[in-house]
């Protein structure tokens, strides 16, 4: 019967997309079975690495699926056009092309659409990165919740910028204040009234502006800092600490995490990054993220040893963990 | 109150999907919105192109929402896998790598799950493209149709295989007989009877045999031939005529299409292509892809002028238009 049991139950659950530990379960599965290895490289990290003639192609891909689909401070289109260049900004890497496929459900309003296409079209001028192929498909009523858009991008770096860079003695930075992105979306979802907005913004030029003196970097999406965090500590095998006193989180955002019943560390931002750096350049880049948001600040150190770690006021440590349990779809 | 009817009527239908005069009205609407112009080129084509160092980087991408996701011949991963790989060849490309991304239904098998995988890891290993990169992310129980793949794929071609280089005097050739993706899903969905599989294979070898003698080449995916050949004949300017003694259809795919009140013309395949070649060469580029399927043939000749049409065998002509009306939604 435990057999029995064990089979009905193997089916995707809500958690496995949520970006916590089931994730990382389920993607090391689908690793285990797409067995073809090649010359590319970090296809552990944001976006794989591809040698030519010299230069590094790098490409990404994500699937966007948030609801609701237009929020404070951006829309589905914004997110899947940030989302995908931020990847490719956290390798180091200058976008050149994305991808756009669309599945959209029968009935969805023109209107919606051409909204949707707009924002992704600001962000494409704007950061003069073009879509220069894609797909759209349609499903039928009731078989789509609306929208789902996918983003593949390519870039070119000269030097990557990894996940696994971060060394003992190192600062840890955030580029803002984090957790946004999450707060506006929940509050939207449950018509909880607040002034936050989505963080929603492409980095491109904020992570190219101190990329030369970075460890390590990363955009807190899926699984906010605790997911990261986690991910950098693991493959830079170091211990991270976090000081409680320099948190990145603004008052309301720690008030809506507690309201929900989330874990304010496990928030996701699509428009902040944290990153590590030698002490001795920790004072240059924070002045020079600075000119982008006043909030970008240390929020900790890198030291020997494995694991992120909150150091409270009173000196009491506490372990971040994957996040796990209770997290937030469709985000 | 007609301009009310109008913006009520706004909305996506099932056939702007299905690759008749609707997508292409659809896409035509997208584009006018995405402005940002850029040195790619072929964007109107299955991949768009980028020159670096004098390489041609090809990228593309697909939505796969294929349904019923497992049937005769393949399933939505392998489909996933050949379209992608396919749209890089039908451009002259060598395939060097695929993203994957998965939206997967809550509840969804993980048994089917894996299975689709390893189809995707079939192809993967045979055609030695690696997956590089990828996403997986969840929707709530009935909020998606089991499950929705995007695949991007980037290559290297040293000679791009255009859309538009058909001219008067080419023959028209069929790398096999035609439709039987689409028939083979009908039946399935339907419960119909048949002996019918899908063709759905990998094309780079049989396009990398003759590449060097084609003037144009398209895999007739959604919109089966007569979207692709009317895509040939505009982008080419010229006139397609096929000849009606010819034609790539066994006997049971045009009883099927007949059968289900579809236009045989307008059946997708996903594992055949249709190509035009200067009449010197078109028997020894018959003789090439005779070795990778006996069906191979010329179905067709190029002129002056513009339109596809069908030559019956008693020299009457018809027009076959971009499909409209009645179409297959997610084959």
């Amino acid at each position: 019967m435990a057999k029995l049991d064990k089979k009905i139950k193997a089916v995707i659950e809500i958690d496995h997309g949520s970006g916590g530990k089931k994730t990382s379960e389920l993607i090391g599965e689908i690793k285990k079975i797409l067995k073809f290895r090649s010359s590319w490289k970090n296809t552990d990290d944001d976006g794989a690495v591809f040698d030519l003639n010299g230069k590094k192609i790098v490409f990404t891909t994500d699937a966007y699926i948030v609801n609701p689909i237009f929020f404070p401070g951006g829309d589905i289109g914004k997110i899947a056009m940030c989302g995908t260049i931020n990847d490719l900004a956290m390798m180091g890497a200058e976008p050149i092309g994305v991808s756009l496929s669309l599945v959209i459900e029968e009935g969805f309003p023109k209107t919606d659409l051409k909204k949707i296409l707009r924002s992704i079209n600001d962000i494409s001028q704007k950061e003069k990165v073009p879509i220069v192929t894609g797909d759209t498909k349609v499903m039928e009523k009731g078989k789509l919740d609306k929208i789902e858009i996918t983003t593949a991008g390519i870039g070119i770096a000269k030097h990557i910028l990894p996940n696994y860079g971060a060394k003992p003695d190192d600062a840890v930075i955030s580029s803002g204040d984090l957790g946004e992105h999450a707060a506006a979306l929940l509050a939207e979802r449950f018509n909880y009234k607040t002034k936050i907005k989505s963080d929603c913004k492409p980095l491109v030029g904020e992570i190219k502006s101190v990329a030369r003196y970075l460890t390590s970097a990363k955009d807190p999406t899926r699984g906010g800092i605790s997911a990261v965090l986690n991910e950098v500590s693991e493959r830079s095998k170091v211990k991270i600490i976090l000081e409680e006193d320099s948190l990145p989180f603004k008052k309301e955002i720690s008030a809506i995490a507690d309201l929900f019943g989330i874990d304010k560390f496990a928030l996701p931002s699509e428009g902040r990054f944290v990153a590590t750096v030698p002490a001795c350049y920790a004072k240059k880049v924070v002045a020079r993220l600075k000119k982008f948001d006043r909030k970008a600040k240390i929020i900790g150190s890198v030291e020997k040893g494995r694991g992120v770690y909150l150091k409270t006021a009173i000196g009491s440590v506490r372990k971040i963990e994957l996040p796990e349990g209770k997290l937030i779809p469709r985000i």
